[in-house]
């Protein structure tokens, strides 16, 4: 067990996947911030501090600027939870640390980049582009982890 | 083999893991209960039951109460997968039992009460607090995590 | 370390894992795509590539289609995921290796029924059918886990 997490690999892996998991998981008080600086709440018991019943009506709405926060949510959670899955299969196939910290970097590099560019609306391809370089760092690692350990 | 998982913290978070990610995948039988009940269809492929043509189409439209339990779904997907991560990290380096118990029992405890909150409604701040809670309990291993294996 | 992933149970359960994990990546492009042909996006910025102001805003629409493609991936999400976790508890659990490969044969093997019934919109109960083989897979290594480890 202690050696287990004695491997540097796991070491690295452990460190970059709960970073970005924490940066997953700070997308719901955005949501929250973005639902209560816009009013734009979706469940009725979230209105009770409108003050008259019309009020409380006009809060049950889709904003954009909340919708975006939570497409990028979405976003976060197909691809970064396929990162953490194949990123502790291959972490288990024993790389070099090397190539393995250069894997972990630009794939959490990219998921900030993906962040910023949805939430502040910067104009495409930036979004595209950070996604598909997230995406090509998963991929390289899903080859190496079949490749090493192909069992059908 | 038999001894990593012979660990008694393993063991626990085995258990609370295993929990936890049942009752998350309760949610889909209570969204397919609640699309019956309600006749409200997201696919025309599943309105077949529907007599004339106009009543399957009527059996196309988002239902509040559909709506709800498929946003406790995704509550679930969004805060019950990072704790699993970050949980089976936290068990590798190797805690105390009894800290460890402490926080799958108080996550697994608060989304127990969630979903109750969720699904019935419940005024505000159950729903909240219970979110609130479990985020804590995910954030304090999370914080253990990078303090012991922190390789950048 | 190279132990762990000597065994052969975990090199089978990183083979199917790894291939399920690439299936649901695959729906990210194939949601793309049908954006593109569609020309249905969900974001302004998006919409670069049209010629008036009046073509970009009528490519911001909810499409069928594409709509379609976003629920079967979310489907993957709320099935898969659970099976990748309670696949690799299970795993550690050291069951036998013939038993274990029926498991992740028959989970593999209905997700991708599953996707097929869903994109190509096959009668019912094709989608429905494929959803309950690869749950009751799943629920199938929760028991095992549960009876094997249960630490409460």
């Amino acid at each position: 067990m202690a050696n287990l997490i004695g491997s540097e690999v796991l070491q690295a892996f452990s460190t970059y996947a709960t970073i970005v998991v924490l940066k997953m998981l700070l997308m719901a008080p955005l949501t929250g911030y973005t639902r209560f600086t816009r009013k734009a709440f979706a469940n009725p018991e979230d209105t009770a501090h409108g003050k008259t019943p019309e009020d409380k009506k006009k809060m049950l709405r889709a904003d954009p600027d909340v919708e975006r926060v939570r497409r990028c949510h979405q976003n976060d959670l197909e691809n970064i939870i396929p990162f953490v899955i194949i990123g502790l299969l291959y972490a288990l196939t024993g790389p070099d640390l090397s190539t393995a910290l250069l894997h972990f970097r630009v794939f959490v590099g990219s998921r900030f980049c993906h962040t910023v560019a949805y939430v502040f609306t910067l104009p495409q391809p930036s979004r595209g582009a950070s996604w598909m370089v997230g995406l090509i760092s998963t991929l390289s690692m899903a080859y190496r982890v079949l490749s090493t350990v192909l069992v059908l």
